[in-house]
């Protein structure tokens, strides 16, 4: 069993109006300090084992369902293996 | 200029249908071998140099703003300080 965590972010190109609001929700609380906020998804998969090569398995997951490649980066980090 | 990065998860104990959504159509996809799979938040966000500390600072945004305590936990981490 292997916990993997892949982080789904807009690219630097692509307007993040959520992230807008965000900082603006801020600023009108007191935070004027906050200059940039950017939203992106932070997903856990736990993965039992198989047959398949994970890093590879992972990186199939992010292009064709997890992440939207035209305007969105993924990276993800595999944690230590875990006995079940 | 910090960056500091915010992760909001949902808590255990809340049912997470869109991680359910997420591993049901991995499996229809053919990946049999994921287990479990939870989706949160990543915020990134760039804070300016201020009089506040920055670790009650973040605190309290995410505690007033950036996750819903009552369903969600949070964590962040500050990255290495950038000059500008």
């Amino acid at each position: 069993m292997t916990k993997v965590n892949v982080f789904v972010t807009l690219r630097e190109s692509v307007l993040d109006p959520q992230g807008v609001a965000v900082k603006d929700a801020l600023h009108s609380m007191g935070y004027a300090e906050v200059s940039d906020v950017r939203i992106g998804k932070f997903l856990e998969l736990t993965i039992d084992e198989s047959e398949r090569d994970l890093d590879t398995a992972v990186r199939e997951m992010c292009e064709k369902l997890l992440a939207n490649t035209v305007i969105e980066d993924y990276r993800y980090e595999i944690k230590e293996e875990e006995r079940a």
